[in-house]
Formats: C-alpha cells, structure tokens, sequence
C-alpha cells in the first residue's frame, strides 16, 4: 500500500455544511420532555438556555445546515483536520488490516471540541448575548469553550468538578490563559452548590453537578446563555464535519471501512465521526460495522437502561430518552479514563435502540495498553478518552492477525493527552485499577430516575 | 489578500534534503578544539559520542546532505508542518503587515527538536549503537530523543535538571510514555553529580551540569553514545528542514519574507528556520532583515561574549567559539521564558559576529503578553521559547502599523505551551518579574571560561 501517513484536505475541500441523521433515521427519535408538565418540550422551554438558532439545530428535521462563513474562518485555524493511515501502528501489531484514524488534537484546545464550541459561541454573539456558562470535567470542554469565547468577545464562566479542579490545575490555567473564569464545583456561587458544599465541604463533585451550577447561573441572567459540549442534537450536528471530512480524506485513497469504532462519554465525537458513515450505510452505499466503545467504569450503553432521565444532576434540564445509569451517578474518582457522563446522547442512544450500531464497554487497563502500543509507533499520546477507540482498533486489527483479513479500521483519536499524563503516570507506576460497575451500584444509582407513565 | 490560513505541503512536496550553510558563507566557522590539546578537534575525537556519520555531518562541507528514507518514514508522522498566515493576529493588532509563522508544535513531542531527535536516532541505529544519553531542561528534547528511540528500539536515558524534574512531573511521564528512562541531575550515578549533592543535596541543577552527566555516562560504554538537541553544527543542520519548508510554502502564496524573526536558546529552532533564508539573502534572491531574540535573563548574543568556551559544566566537551556567558552560568530560577543555555550554537554565534544576522533581547512579561494576544487570536498557546519570537513579531507588526508599511514577516512557533502553563499561572497572576542580567553577574560567570593564546 502506497497510502501516504497524512490525507491531508486543503481549506478549499472543507465541508461547509454540517449533516444532521435525523432525516435518514427510520424511526425518529422520541421528543425531549419538559420537566415540569411531561409534555415534549417546546422552543420556548430552551429559550433561557439556548440561542434561538441553536433550538432551531437541536429541533431540525432537515438533513443538512449550512456552516456560517465566521465559524469557517476559526475552523481554518485547525480544520481540516489530518486522517492518519497507521502504518507504524499496524506493523508492530503485525496485522494485515489497514488503520485509519482521524486526528482532532490540532485544535487550539487540543480535542474534538472546539467543533461545536465556536459556533455555539458564534449563534450566541450574534444574537447579542454576552456570556456564557458551562460546565467542564477534565477541562477539555471548558478551554474548547474559553477558546471560542476569545475568539468572538463573550465572557466564559466555567464551573469545573472540583477534583478535577484540584487535580489538574493546568486545564484551568489553559482556560484563564483564553480568558475564561474557572470555579470549582459545586462552588459557593450558586443555592444548589453551596447546599452540597454544607454536607460535605471537600465535595469532589460531578457533571451532572456541575451542569445543574451553570444552568442555573445562566437563567438567572438576561444576557447569559449556557453551552453544553456533548450529548444534545445540536452538538452532535456541529461534530459531524469529522465524519464528512474522514468520507473525503477516505475516498481520496480510494477506501471504505469496514469496521468504524470510536469512544462514546456523551456521545458526540462518536456522532460526530459515525453520523455522516452511518447515511452512507443506509443508502446501501457502503456497510461498514460501526461500534461504540466505553469503560466498564461508566457503561451507560452497554449497562444502562434506555429511559427518560435528567441531563443534570439536580433535575434543571428537560428530560431525555437515553441510555442511563441515572442522573445521580458519579463514577469511582479512580476511574482515570475519562467518559465519565452519566447518560448518553439521545440519538446515539436512539441509534444503538435501533440496531444501527454496536456497543461494547473496555476495562482502562487495556485501554492504556492501547495507547502505550500506539505512542510508541504512532508518536501521538492519547487523551484517555481516546485509549478506549485504540484498544478497540487493536482488538479488531489482532483479530484480522488471526483471520488473515485486510478489514479497513477506521477510528478518531477525538484529542491528545498533554494534559492527562497524570493518568500514564499512574498506568506506568502500576497504580491504575481495572473497574467493573456492579448491578447493585447500577440500581442504586437508577432509583432517583423518574418513572414517566 | 485571500492567503489561506494554513499553507500545507504535500508529504511528496516534503524536502529531501537539509541544507549546510558552511560552503556559503563568506568566512568558514572556526574549528572546535580539543579540550586537552587545543588544537583543531579531529574525527575520532568525538568518536566516543557520537557515530561516524554525524561526526562527518558535523564536519561536512557539503551544501545538501540527503535525508534517508527512513528518517523521512517518521517524519511524515507530523511533516511538512503547516505555514500559518496570522490573519486573526493581524487583526486585533491593527496592522498592515502580514505575520507568518511555521508552527512546529505539530511533532508528538510537540516542538522542533524531533528534526533532530529523529536522524540522531537512526545514525545511532545504523551503526549499532544501544542506547543514548542526553540532557534535558524542560523536557523537550528529552521527549523527543525518548520518541525517536521508540521508533528505532534503543533505549535512551536522560538526565533532567532537578528543577525541572520537580516542577514538571509530566514531561517525565511523557518521557517514559515512550520508554525512556529519567533522572534528575545532579544524580547519584556520575561522579561529577555525586560531588555537587555533597555540596548541596538540593542542587537545582542546570543543563550543563546535565551535559556533563550524560556525556560521561555515554563515554563509559562501548555500544551508547551521547545526543545532543542544539548548539552543534550537525543539530542545525536537521533543522534546515523547517526553512526549506518554509521557503516552498512562501513561495505557493507569491511571497517574500521583509523580516524574520527567530527565538534563540541553543540556535537550532534560528538555524532551522533562517539559514536557508540566509542562503537566499547571500545569493542575492531576496533580502530579509534575520534576527535573533533571546531573553534579557540569559543574553548570550547581546551580552556574552564570543570566544572559546566548553558546551558542558564539568569542561568535558571539545572547546566552541560560541556567544558565552561562561559554561558556568546558571540563570536564575525564575526565569520561565525558557532559552536558558549558557552559550549560542558556534554557527549562529559566527554568522552574527560576521554581521548576517542580527539580535535583541526581550524581558519576559512583553514576551507573556504578546502570548497571551496570540492565544487569544491564533488559538494556539506557544511554549515559552517562541514566546520571545512572537514578541519580536509583534513589536514589527505595531510598527508597521504606525509608518504603514506591509511588511512581511515570518517566525517560527518552535512548540506549544500545554506542559508549560504554569509559566502562564505565572504570569496571568502577576508573579512574574522580568530579570535583566548584570554586567557584573556576566563578569563573574566569564572567570571559568579557559583564556586561550
């Protein structure tokens, strides 16, 4: 194979338009409800949140939504992003497929986020708003958002998980370095956190908490709106430019996969790569199995139950049908893998329901492995997130080791781990723990669920 | 101007050789001499260090030395690397000039010196050699010596300044991520480190120190050898790459730089970058103002002085006519800014004495906040190194904007700053100071350096 290690896309190639799967899904996906009345949620209900023409995306039945020229000129400064054919990888795997993957750390943050931070931020600003709020884990969310903010003049407020707030103190340097401002969550700024801070002052926190701090600063403001960086229609939307240039960047070398895995935490570097493939498997153009991978720590596909829940932990955001290990789970602080999100996009939720896709949860152990194998022949160092794609690709490749077959691995390393090297620290010193999440913790966690009649 | 924002090369437009810059100067360099002997230093004098085929490329007069094939198969990992038109910077500093900059933060180590790290490695490789040795101050070269032997299986063990080993736990980690082993220096493993911890268990260390530590643990084995990430000849010579690049994607959007500004530490990132331009400005095909910014705290150009002096602490290295501040020097702890070598490459050193080449030293606060203008605009958090080139680019660029003129001017972004944030914290919160160096500091570093006939 003659294939180079970069396809690169030249700025003219890139898409210039987003591609929504609603449209093409056989089943449509149930609605959002609101909270209070049960009834599917309307425009109007996300108004406090949301810019009107992101509730436009986040409702849309059409297939595709032009990207605006201002979000094209900040995607530029890192899109299109380099497919990568892993000659390295695969010789040292000593396998006769071939790997591809899709590389997103080129951007400024470091991740597949800034895809849907910096329209997000775009919408806002042009609908006068002056500031956002969100909530951020690790931080790769909240610099991705800080970033934006910078680059179209609004303010971002961050609340981060305190553990993570205290244990990577760097993410939120990175996010000050863009300007945003950064509060541990829960935090004192806000009648939700200051009520878990009083039970227990070293509180470690959680998504869902930190998600539950911002809402509710942003409703509380007229000009603030808050900003979500995975799991709704919309976000997904914006991600979809991976897949749409991986279609191009393969086609370019005359490829089609066979096998298409990618991690899911929220769901939408997997949306966002598997989206625009999966139009093509339904248009009977190509038929590649596609594969969602998760850690054993937080299995909410191939664990949790499919149902309406809460996006946040205190029960602000409307409710969601998705895959669920219940709106107040917090994975073990051990867990070092990332993906640490309670639920699951609807629509890759939807999608798994379906059929369409395939899910299969990863130990992390393995996943660094997978990482370690791919740093030492590829040279990019994964985020964590990402370890579980590779350890996925890895077990298809050796598959194809033992079968003989020439499959054709496509997967996204959705970001790099500069910041995360805490977490091969503890892989290389023999500190990190495998996790199973066991049924009674499962059921614990799913009785604050509501049950919907 | 609709110049894209990336100017990319194709990896067959990818340059196959590097470039000498001897052959073409007016004056030849003068020779390294043998510590003990004083003479011109021979051959087999650095036999013990390094192998046969970088001692000729240090050596060599030739113009073109071309790159093997499996030095090009790694680095089309990250190569070409992209040419940035500075559009959004432009744009907030209001100014006519057009601002270019060759990022090289896009290696898996994240900044230039895999140019280097890389053919080191495969010469080493090729003639047998197990394991190498090296210093490192931050981590960057440490990183990438430590990548490059994971892709030729040697082993590489580096001696890392204990100041930094303790501040920056996580270039550690990176390191080992790619198998290489690290210890702070001043170690317990050489003589010369064991004397220092006698006189000062906590001995910060310095990068000559680290020199001296890794030579004599490379010279005390018959199958390692030593690597050395700037300063020699050989070290700017793989560096060319970055300007011969450069030169083609300038060429692809019908420009010519007007000015060139370059950070200087050990001169490998400057030679990298401006000797193929200096080869261009001697052959009279463009005429490009070449400078050199280094920071007031270590102003080896501007305030040392050029004479012969050791590369090392302990004096074990062949004699350089370089820009010194005495092999002796320590710059002060606070310093983030980084560049913080002792002396200046003897080639980058000559070509300033003949007068090709100019330089200005930066304090370090203008350096943070031109960075933080370029974060802000361009995305992208420089590593503190080209913090200094940014400043300098936008010194030029604010005074274009007051005579009107459309200069062009071209740096290179040696490295990203992610394992650098806390000089960042530093800065964002105010506990910078900037450090001009004192002739008497200067005087007192200068007693050390050998006085020669």
């Amino acid at each position: 194979m003659n294939t180079p290690t970069k396809i690169l896309l030249d700025e003219s190639e890139m898409p210039t338009r987003w591609y929504n799967v609603v449209p093409d899904l056989p089943v449509p996906p149930p609605p959002q409800l609101h909270p209070g009345t049960l009834q599917p949620a309307q425009p109007e209900d996300f108004g406090p949140l949301f810019p009107q023409a992101l509730i436009e995306q986040e409702m849309s039945t059409e297939r595709y939504i032009d990207i605006p020229g201002e979000v094209l000129d900040v995607y530029r400064l890192w899109r299109p992003s380099p497919l990568f054919r892993a000659h390295r990888l695969e010789k040292i795997l000593d396998t006769p497929a071939r790997i591809y993957y899709k590389y997103e750390g080129v951007s400024p943050a470091g991740s597949h986020k800034p895809n849907t931070a910096v329209p997000q931020v775009y919408y806002n600003a042009r609908e006068g708003i002056k500031k956002l709020t969100t909530e951020t884990g690790a931080g790769q969310w909240g610099s991705s958002l800080a970033f934006a903010c910078a680059q179209f003049g609004l303010e971002c407020e961050v609340w981060q998980v305190a553990a993570s707030y205290r244990a990577k103190p760097y993410r939120r340097t990175m996010m000050e370095v863009w300007g945003g401002r950064v509060h541990p969550s829960p935090s004192e700024l806000t009648e939700f956190g200051r009520e878990l801070l009083k039970q227990d002052p070293d509180h470690p926190g959680s998504l869902g908490i930190a998600i539950s701090e911002a809402v509710s600063q942003a409703v509380a403001s007229e000009d603030t709106r808050y900003a979500l960086g995975s799991v709704l229609n919309h976000v997904l939307l914006h991600q979809t430019i991976i897949g749409e240039e991986a279609l191009l960047q393969l086609a370019k070398v005359g490829e089609t996969p066979d096998v298409l895995v990618g991690c899911t935490g929220g769901g939408s570097n997997f949306g966002g790569l598997a989206f625009p493939f999966l139009r093509e498997k339904l248009a009977g153009r190509m038929n590649p199995t596609i594969r969602c991978v998760e850690p054993t720590a937080c299995p909410t596909l191939t664990k949790g139950e499919f149902r309406y829940d809460f996006g946040d932990t205190a029960g602000l955001t409307p409710l969601m049908k998705m895959h669920t290990l219940g709106h107040s789970f917090i994975p073990e602080p051990i867990h070092a893998g990332g993906l640490r999100y309670h639920g699951m996009a609807p629509l890759v939720s939807h999608v798994y329901d379906l059929g369409l896709v395939e899910a299969i949860a990863i130990p992390q152990r393995e996943c660094f492995a997978g990482a370690l194998q791919f740093a030492r022949s590829e040279g990019i160092v994964p985020a964590p997130e990402p370890t579980h794609a590779i350890a996925a690709a890895v077990r298809e490749a050796l598959a194809c080791r033992e079968s003989g077959e020439e499959k054709v691995i496509l997967t996204a390393l959705c970001g790099h781990g500069h910041l995360d090297l805490a977490s091969y620290d503890q892989y290389l010193h023999g500190d990190m723990q495998d996790l199973e999440l066991s049924d009674e913790a499962i059921a614990e966690a799913m009785k604050d669920v509501p049950v919907l009649a």
